[in-house]
């Protein structure tokens, strides 16, 4: 097993490194919390933000992951109470911040797949929100299924944003920033923190995510075309497959490894490649995955044309296609690099 | 490029090989149109044949096969107007005995995939024609998409059925069947037999063979995942793919080049592992490519429910996923062979 991410030099006690880091973090969020609000945030508008609006978000989401996840990973060297308090405050932001950007995403990767299916060639992300110009191209199937997603995809969205602007308006967000700023100036540590090192911590994470990937089912994910991910296409179950929730599992840990690598090397230092193609390949999982439900889901629409569905029913299958795709690049990211430096 | 195939060590002239072959191949074909008389072929039931029967027309397509495509690449060693006759007619019996077997593998390949996009086991082959029993256990839009495949697959297949018959009751088929039993006793030979070679009329077929083959998109097809069989899988055009017909003109050339190596080196050699493999490749090609055209013509029959075009969407998509799945196999199967031998 690979650990020789877990044996820098000689570094500060692990209390400083991740006091350093949790404050760093801390301040990142108070600072995109700042450009949220002047760039036009907490305006009651329900269409798009602005993009620094999108940008402060983002950068929001991205600092209460990694806070949240070290709390986690390092969980004895802080005060108990304290983190497991503020933990799934931090998750509920993010998680709530994190969805308008979702259904964007989710829709924009359909129109794109529709238009790809239809033998058009890619729109660029910019004009993702005007497809109608690219309809002309289209059967009336995909047109219409293009339309069908953009409906519902565009009003969940704007239920997402409104979600969001009313989290960040309430008692419950202004708490999670007092905590937080708390965390900027002063980061309660456990008596453990003086002692106890961070590499077993994080060689501990980094346990969890081996043992998780050495679960998947990586020797058939390893032959292209397995047809596996589209076994269960046209079963009744509308739920998500249940055969992609290992790999979502992997994808979280391997963000927690991440965040553990950052805090042993600091934000700065270089992020290793596999680990990069890696998440990289699991965030296609999962983002096919859900506009593969999607589809689905449009198709149960009361009342659509048989041309409609059909063309739903081939985007359905094309992003589960995606699906294992993306389980096959991550099995070449992961395995190659294994290799390569063991 | 590899021509080890066409360096026999020495053999008899070039028409004493290329006779016996012919007389072989018509010898076998005048037996298999015997049998199939006795066995019940001509009789104007509808349905299946019998096994024996299924196997006799079998064995007659097979043997019309390589007589044609004997009398195509030898050409020039054989009386002319005599081959360009009953090249066309072999051509047509081929085709015409092909289609009802087909339509047969098509709807099994079509309701086995059906099972297994809902998650149900395979259906064995024999059990493809009673599929009512599997169908508790699928989706209503699988169980019906799956319902009207049959109606239609079994339908066409009724009409071949009809039409082989006739074909084999007509006086066309009668010449057809006459000039083979003169090839059996006498192959018309040209004067050019005596001195010319076979070697380099089968070189020149592995000519045409390897630079149809140059010409297919390979790089691509050898990138797992590269989505490019369903580029147009939702285009307006509802005609067979074009990017298709090199991969089906490579699968022709390819048979006649095993053909060939027939006549070269006998029916009893054994068949070069890297010949059989691409050509169960691309016969997979084919008929996942013909099993996705049904799916998408079926999901155009008016008056379907949205259920039912959606599952025939999500077959179109799994049946040219296939397709993309058997260029990678092809070119596996190819390039593997040249890289070990060369």
């Amino acid at each position: 097993m690979a650990k020789q991410h877990l044996d820098p030099a000689a570094g500060p006690v692990a209390g400083d490194t991740l006091e350093a880091y949790l404050q760093t973090q801390a301040t990142e969020f108070l600072r995109a919390l700042r450009q949220h609000r002047e760039t036009g945030g907490s305006t009651a508008s329900s269409g798009n933000g602005t993009e620094e609006t999108v940008d402060a978000a983002r950068a929001l989401r991205r600092s209460a992951r990694r806070i949240s996840g070290t709390l986690h990973t390092f969980r004895p060297l802080l005060d108990t109470d304290w983190s497991e308090g503020i933990r799934p405050e931090l998750a509920w932001l993010s998680g709530t911040l994190a969805r308008e950007h979702a259904y964007a995403a989710r829709l924009e990767r359909l129109l794109g797949a529709l238009n790809r299916l239809s033998g058009c060639s890619p729109i660029p992300a910019q004009t993702a929100s005007e497809p109608r110009q690219e309809k002309s191209t289209l059967t009336v199937g995909a047109a219409k299924a293009g339309a069908l997603l953009e409906r519902q995809l565009t009003l969940a969205r704007t239920r997402a944003h409104s979600a969001a602007l009313q989290a960040l308006g309430s008692s419950r967000f202004h708490a999670v920033a007092d905590s937080v700023a708390v965390l900027a100036s002063e980061v309660p540590l456990s008596p453990a923190a003086t002692s106890a090192g961070l590499k077993p911590l994080a060689a501990a994470a980094e346990d969890r995510l081996t043992d998780a990937i050495t679960a998947l089912p990586l020797v058939s994910a390893g032959h292209p075309y397995n047809a596996e991910a589209l076994v269960h296409g046209l079963s009744a179950d509308p739920a998500p497959q249940p055969q992609d929730a290992p790999w979502h599992q992997v994808r979280l840990l391997l963000r927690l490894h991440r965040y553990a690598l950052e805090v042993l090397y600091g934000t700065e230092s270089p992020v290793d490649v596999r680990v990069l193609n890696a998440g990289q390949a699991l965030d296609r999982h999962r983002d096919a995955a859900e506009a593969a439900t999607a589809a689905a889901s449009a198709a149960r629409t009361p009342r659509i044309a048989p041309a409609t569905a059909y063309a739903l029913g081939v985007l359905h299958a094309d992003q589960r296609h995606e699906v294992e795709a993306a389980r096959f690049a991550f099995r070449q990211a992961w395995l190659r690099e294994t290799v390569s430096t063991s």
